[in-house]
């Protein structure tokens, strides 16, 4: 997300003044794309505006504690980090979180890419917002208590469906049919979202109550026990859902 | 999906000889949109080369039972319902199964629909196939178990999908934030599958082992005990598929 935050700032004309980065090779290439210069350690870090932490949460905690920079303005753009984590270390304290996977080759198009942001003040949440606004046509404000919840429905539209996509490639392997099949089923599903709300797009057997087949459907899955709690725990959730 | 296939049949060429409707408006319209006779009553059916059965599970066998007709091929529309389902009624059946939902207004387009075709011989098979592919450019074979494996795939990656937005779609109503935000993330979840097989696209707290987030999320899942458990399930299958 670093890369593809830095240079898309740099595209709109934001002046990157240095790029930090564990790897040198990972700086250095970043740092000679927007023309900044780089370093490898925390004690090297410039002054400047603001300081955006593009960092994994893991190492996010030590990375605000390790910059001996105490003036500006610190920015993370984690989705589950809380802007409480800036208490004591940053006066002024902000979150920048792009709603979107991100991969280093792949060139992002921000502009449709939701854009949630929060700060400890009115004036440096304003300049978020400014800021935000150059890049994508979706800002939203969003305290840290949205932004963890907006983490966990992410959790359950995007990472738990993978994986049923997962399950479903590996039913049809053992048919001997490709997972293509099933892709334009799932674009229409997605479609649908359009114009129904999911809850009055649902179709299928446990909205209809066909116990025949889902009776047909766990027994389909003797082989895999988990999936088969996996169909019976989201049959019975769709069932008291409406 | 009836409307949908003979119109589309129609579109094509074929003689729409006659359409079967319990209702007599539904018939009447469909039979004018493609030129051809009507009825409410199976005792009134024309004979015709071959018999289209798209009607619901529910009534499938019922309607074949009906039909006084046993000649020509008769072939059924249902993705879980076997080819058997013609024993002892018919002596030439087949099968002709999109794998798309569809609704009575929204025009389709059959060429990137997967067909899945069944016969009990080789000739019809082949006359089901050559049907096919003037509507379809995915046309495949596929017998009476692996169109069940294929229903049943196409619950997990759908129906279990369209839930998954549905629990997303509430918990985010509890942050004051719309369903759309998802939407761009949703998209590039789909898009994935098409260079990356499902496991190896898997992101998230799980697949990562991240426990203190999914603690998190589960003690936030509080109100919502069937989604703490549709969480938890998921979760461990993601950890023992990799």
């Amino acid at each position: 997300m670093a890369t593809q935050l830095v240079k898309a700032l740099h595209a709109k004309g934001y002046i990157i003044r240095q790029v930090m980065n564990r790897t040198p090779e990972s700086a250095r290439t970043l740092a000679e794309t927007v023309g900044s210069q780089w370093t490898t350690s925390p004690e090297e870090i410039k002054k400047a505006d603001i300081y955006l932490y593009a960092v994994s949460d893991a190492i996010l905690p030590e990375m605000i504690h390790r910059n001996p920079r105490k003036e500006g303005l610190h920015v993370h753009t984690a989705g589950s980090m809380p802007l409480t984590l800036f208490d004591g270390e940053k006066k002024r304290a902000g979150v920048f979180y792009p709603l979107q996977t991100f991969s280093k080759q792949k060139v992002v198009d921000f502009a449709e890419i939701p854009l949630f942001i929060e700060a400890n003040n009115n004036t440096d949440s304003q300049l978020l917002r400014q800021i935000a606004e150059t890049l994508s046509r979706k800002v939203f404000n969003a305290d840290s208590q949205q932004r963890q919840q907006l983490h966990l429905a992410a959790v359950f539209a995007c990472n738990f469906t993978n994986h049923l996509f997962a399950i479903a490639e590996q039913l049809l392997k053992d048919a001997n049919l490709p997972f293509e099949v099933l892709r334009p089923l799932i674009e229409e599903t997605i479609e649908k979202t359009t114009t129904l709300s999911p809850p009055e797009a649902q179709t299928g057997p446990a909205i209809r109550n066909d116990l025949n087949v889902m009776q047909k459907h766990i027994e389909q899955l003797a082989a895999h026990p988990q999936w088969q709690e996996i169909y019976r725990m989201i049959s019975k959730s769709i069932k008291s859902t409406t």
